[in-house]
């Protein structure tokens, strides 16, 4: 079924212990968008500048992306480089240049406002909460947020969250969150200010899924060379949302279960983890959904006891 | 089936977030034996002084350890004081005081020697070594070390090692001992050097078991409060041999599967979890077989999907 994805589309610069990039395709609802072609067609609302490239354009497209809702405005596209540390458990931010995306006001084409699924991407929470408020047959929204937003905007984001059906922040973000530092109380704290589901991405340690009575957890998938993290946390979030609106769970029909949202994290896990395969987004380029789904099945035989 | 347990008896001096003990049992032997005791009845190899108290001595008693092999000597008990951060990921040394722990030579009891399971609490390797030579009729042997053997004394760490079928550490020694930062390729490496079974200990994120053609991950029990530490790393071994040693497995016989290393695995996690909710021993006191199955189903709960 239709989903809505919200946030940046980029440039990044990154160095890893593997290698660099001077400049790739990147963004947060980029990442998102590719991860969960592979299970729906996602429509993308976000902004570009001119120097936004044809091929960038041409491999959205290639997988299905719908681009109405792509503004390209003059100006320069939003730019970020970064380092990785050694083990790549953390980076360095090395240029934030915002670009076209400083005056970022999402407008959702009419065409995508009957979507059933809504996945927004880390961007400011009034921003967030003004798309929700354009949609009009939602079953499931949610989103992402970072330690910024927490921080700085804390009432703007209570107000924003309290609209969502899940939250999908990482292990620092739900502490700062919370101001639990133990993550089931920090859980049990943000179920609390509205959202039924919550997911905690904790990167190479895997992901958890906390619900008000049950809670899901999977170890992160061993890979033998991480070449680039960068987008694997978005990467999740397309697969998780993806992975939804293609089994067309209806919540207020009540079939969405632990069971459902459980797979779900599975298949944000595998699509988390191809994408540290390769720098960007160039995994996808090659990517199938049979290779998806073995790596689903291996994450069921390396889990089961 | 029968099963020894090699290393420290001690007592521990432990300051934690949620508190402070002067002075309580400890020692990687007496978790070891104490985990162990609710799958089968060890028998213990150490040694400790004149202040070793009767009520410590009772507690191992009465949880079925064989104390036959601990020997009672003049002078002073192990003494280990330590002090945890904020988070309980990190700790501080404050004292070590080895007393009579300083000329451990471990003597295996006559009535000991024919037992089928080893488990090699961390001690100097050529200890371990001369252990693993006194006994007669091992089915299943194995054990423990820590980086400052696996810096200072490799050769004698490899022999070591090379006679064990499992070994038991956590990543960061993992990482050390093969000389490769990632965990898939340490294990590689590792399982080269002799062990045909390598458990790799997480802490709060979990354990993993690999085998030359196979791998399994579990992720860590979510406590509400961990109370202290101590001791679950050996905990989890207990866990782990005591339940391999209940069920007897045959390895001459190829009876060992990985699903009967997995499930082991899993009642390692059970045991460390239940140490980690009171402050040394104490949660073992009143701990339950039947309690101890039930984490063991929630386990099989939150991973299942």
């Amino acid at each position: 079924m239709s989903l809505v994805v919200v946030g940046s589309v980029a440039y990044d610069g990154v160095e890893t212990p593997h290698g660099r990039v001077e400049r790739m395709l990147g963004g947060a609802a980029t990442y998102i968008s590719l991860a969960a072609s592979f299970f729906t067609r996602p429509r993308l609302v976000g902004i570009v500048g001119e120097d936004f490239a044809d091929e960038d354009t041409q491999l959205l497209l290639k997988h299905g992306v719908d681009l109405e809702g792509l503004e390209r405005v003059p100006g320069k596209t939003f730019f970020w480089a970064g380092k990785y540390s050694e083990d790549m458990n953390d980076r360095e931010t090395l240029q934030t240049d915002l670009n076209v995306f400083a005056d970022f006001d999402p407008k959702i084409p009419s065409s995508y406002r009957a979507a059933r699924y809504l996945l927004l991407g880390n961007i400011q929470p009034a921003l967030q909460r003004s798309v929700r408020a354009q949609m009009n047959g939602l079953r499931l929204a949610g989103g992402d947020t970072m330690n910024y937003w927490i921080k700085d905007f804390r009432e703007e984001l209570l107000e924003t969250i309290a609209q969502w059906d899940f939250l999908l922040i990482n292990d620092g973000e739900a502490r700062m969150l919370s101001g639990e530092s133990n993550l089931r109380k920090a859980a049990g704290a943000i179920l609390e200010m509205g959202p039924h589901t919550l997911v905690i991405k904790r990167g190479e340690h895997g992901a958890m899924l906390f619900r008000r009575d049950s809670f899901f957890i999977v170890p992160g998938y061993l890979l033998e060379d991480v070449f680039d993290p960068t987008g694997a946390g978005d990467c999740f979030a397309g697969g998780f949302i993806g992975y939804l609106a293609e089994q067309g769970f209806d919540l207020e029909a009540g079939h969405i279960s632990r069971g459902d949202l459980s797979r779900a994290v599975i298949y944000g896990s595998v699509m988390g983890s191809f994408c540290c395969e390769r720098f960007g987004v160039e995994r996808f380029r090659t990517l199938t959904r049979s290779e998806i789904d073995a790596r689903f099945e291996e994450f069921r035989k390396f889990t089961s006891f």
